[in-house]
């Protein structure tokens, strides 16, 4: 195994990335299912052209500092990328500097106007986009990277950096940024902490309430909250408010100023790309990967062949079924992180021995160098934009004990052929974090861009209700939005609610911080 | 040296533990230097003797789940082991379970009656010592294991399970429980996370931040806030409210439950206990560790002379100048947690040849098994209670940059010679988890139990300002409680004190829950 060359890997297809790029528009006018109808919030006002001169000179009428009223420009603010939400708003502001956001949110908090922070937009629950004509706050132009220590991995930067620029920057200096996701060519940072962004080494290195150290916030009302400028690796001074910001999808402040922690970049990266015949073989392939790699593991993600067919229309897909078109039913696209090569290669040896001979692995491919594991990551996260671009797609992002798995996706299966009767019309395509039981389940209509409300009657909310009975989560690491903030009280008990509604009303009594999202 | 057996652990003293054992009993007659007179809340009422019925009744009168107006009894529960904070209730509680804290919380606030969460009273700030004459409410009789799913590593108890039988559970089913400190022997997981107390794997397996995956917590009004019964290694759903529970010293609820994430137990580990002669030597052989031992490190813990000394005359040292009794300027306790014995002794070889080679290490010993390895901790966790039991004890837990360590100690004991002109008359023995810029700093006048007020004032707030000035923290892991609390705005700004205090008057209106802790 160790010396089989990976012969599959493609170059012809350049990397796709989530985001604001070319794919997005390749979406058919697709028919937009949630918030397409402007939604008025009481007690708040729209921003006028005074507003708006007001809040341009704030800025300094930089050029470029702010959209209004230019409805091809505003575009690409007011919807995601899938298309699924789509917003009202006039203005786009981009401020430079915290004291910038502060003088926004002061003027916007006392006119009582809404503000959406936005960053990389690449979210998948809406919580980006207005719901009605809210100022669009984005921190595109807040890049500035403080810094690294290099003796202690605290990198400093603004909120606005671009997630696989800090990544870059942080290897540079033999660091490693300790969050990764597939639309790290878009995403930025602030947008990562502000949706509590999971990713594929959330196993290995944590939730980024652990790898957060420092946050520089904005109040609703203009004041800054400073967890930033002096930070220690560990600091037990008074409550941890940082924490209520992570996650909040900017309904409790906007975050400025990130500090993150993060660890050296490992010496030596694997990767291998394994089949499975069963999803029971998949856990099993998941308990030895935990039992001989331990330390050393650091990603561990599935692809079922729904997803790997449809990749398959666009890219070769790395191992197939005697090297021909089938595809197996389920892959595992396995990472390594350790200090020492041969010690990697000897635990990832014994991994294929004890994998392959208990047959729970039929077969494999092992990366022969870091452009070939890339290629293996370009293949898993092409996964998204390329299932998005097929068709109409219905997204949930849920966890779940692993071993419930399988059951729900045939459950859910069962449902969806009910609608159509034919397995064609709309497909089921599933990846995810099976390592964090993370499971990122999908629906789309192949060459179909029109909602279909019958089928997203057949999945929702009973996705959901089955997630909860199964002791789940309805959203493992994609947030609520305005897209499952409605079903919060599904999954969360009154007091939990209740209490996270006074936190709501503490922070942001005039509810101008992203409104309509997070909360029911 | 991977075959040179460790000679010198020696076996004739039993292990020393923090708590309520027999060493702070030995103490003679301290001074009680803060918190010596009561403190009258404003607001808050006395319980009487009617409170006291109704109270027990609420505990179904069962025997031992009250101590009322009995001072021996109480004394344990009124006063720390350190002898240095002093409260004055007439009464504590043992609840049995969440419904009975949850009724004596309602029944307190309506009452306007403080309320001191207590769990192993191991603390080192007065955080779990009254101020005045509050209800005790000890979780010590609620210690019920849930259960620990072998799949994801989940770990669910109540708040009272003292930290080692949690690890010796978590151990029997291959599991680690991801916190671990000195005082494991009496403290009680819902201190731990009430404290968001670090520890020596704080490095490897991160803070509490990390691992606490569910919390439930009473809240002041008596309800209760769920985030335990139903939880999965990834939820993004709704503010992560859990978070403001750790480290809030129960000012904010009571914590009754709690679920640890744990990681597997490691198939080996591993200790060495080396000797630097300068402190810049030990900042090099951290690099080293770090860079050779990579991600199977997992604590690197100095000890200076002068604690070395102080603990020689109870215990041999690991480690001397030419196996004398003179011991070393500096040694450090090295653990590595691995999945392969034979990669981490391979790794371990090789930090030794780097680090003798490089002569940041003079001198060292290896852990032949895990008897020897949990002697070298014993060793190196008998540095708090003997420095204590030496004489009347200053201590404090401070972080900062590692390169600033030297300068701090050097600063701090010009100021304490300059009091008495003498070295002998107050000594400054310093450890900690310089991994993480963490330093127990102390000073203790050997032989003599009497309060120096004119040395207390020579360190503090001196000490405060100088970490502050450093960037560091006042408190890196042992909070505020009731010694450090009016040192906050030193180190918080103004709009993050403000908020602390919102969040407080919002949590708990009354100021029942543990007043004149944290919170200046």
């Amino acid at each position: 195994m160790r010396n089989v060359a990976l012969p599959l890997l493609m170059k012809q297809h350049a990397s796709i990335r989530y985001g604001l790029g070319s794919l997005a528009k390749q979406n058919r006018l697709p028919i937009r299912w949630l918030a397409s109808s402007s939604v008025a919030f009481s007690g708040l006002n729209s921003p006028t052209d005074d507003d708006a001169k007001v809040l341009h000179s704030l800025l300094q009428n930089r050029e470029g500092s702010m959209i209004w009223n230019d409805a091809d420009a505003l575009e690409r603010y007011n919807t995601d990328w899938t298309k699924h939400f789509q917003g009202h708003s006039k203005i786009v502001l981009f401020p430079g500097s915290t004291d910038e956001v502060s003088s926004i949110l002061q003027y916007c908090q006392e006119r009582r106007i809404g503000v959406v922070p936005q960053a990389g937009n690449t979210g998948l629950v809406g919580g980006g986009v207005p719901l009605s004509d809210e100022v669009i706050l984005s921190t595109n132009k807040m890049n500035l990277i403080e810094g690294l220590d290099e003796t202690s991995g605290l990198l400093k930067c603004q909120a606005g950096c671009i997630l696989q620029e800090l990544q870059a920057y942080a290897a540079q200096r033999k660091f490693l940024v300790p969050v990764d996701l597939g639309a790290k060519g878009s995403c930025c940072i602030g947008g990562n902490v502000s949706t509590n962004a999971g990713g594929q080494y959330f196993y290995r290195y944590g939730s980024l309430h652990a790898n957060v150290l420092g946050l520089e916030v904005v109040l609703a009302d203009g004041r800054v909250l400073d967890f930033y400028s002096a930070i220690s690796l560990k600091d037990n001074t008074g409550y941890h408010l940082k924490h209520l910001f992570i996650g909040a999808e900017g309904t409790l402040g906007v975050i400025t100023k990130v500090a993150l922690h993060c660890p050296r970049l490992p010496n030596a990266r694997h990767a291998a790309f394994v089949a499975c015949d069963t999803f029971e073989n998949v856990l099993k392939t998941l308990a030895t990967a935990k039992d001989v790699l331990g330390e050393i593991l650091a990603a561990f993600e599935f692809m079922d062949a729904a997803v790997m067919r449809l990749i398959q229309r666009d890219k070769k897909v790395p191992i197939t079924q005697e090297g021909g078109d089938n595809v197996y039913p389920y892959c595992v696209l396995i990472e390594t992180h350790g200090s020492n090569s041969d010690h990697d290669m000897a635990k990832l040896e014994q991994f294929f021995e004890t994998a392959m001979g208990s047959e729970a692995v039929v077969d494999g491919v092992l990366a022969q160098d870091l452009t070939q594991l890339h290629d293996l990551w370009e293949f898993r996260e092409s996964a998204g934009p390329i299932v998005a671009s097929t068709g109409y797609t219905y997204k949930y992002d849920v966890s779940m004990p692993i071993d419930q798995f399988a059951d729900l996706i045939d459950e859910m299966r069962q449902r969806i052929q009910a609608v159509h009767g034919s397995t064609d019309v709309a497909v089921n395509p599933n990846w995810g974090h099976v390592i964090d039981g993370n499971l990122h389940f999908n629906v789309t209509t192949p060459g179909n861009f029109e909602f279909d409300a019958d089928l997203k009657t057949a999945i929702e909310p009973f996705i959901f209700e089955s997630v909860v009975r199964r002791g789940g989560s309805i959203s493992a690491e994609h947030g609520l939005g305005q897209f499952k903030n409605k079903y919060l009280p599904m999954c969360k008990d009154e007091v939990v609610v209740d209490t996270m509604k006074k936190m709501k009303q503490l922070m942001d009594p005039h509810g101008i911080l992203n409104p309509g999202k997070l909360l029911p």
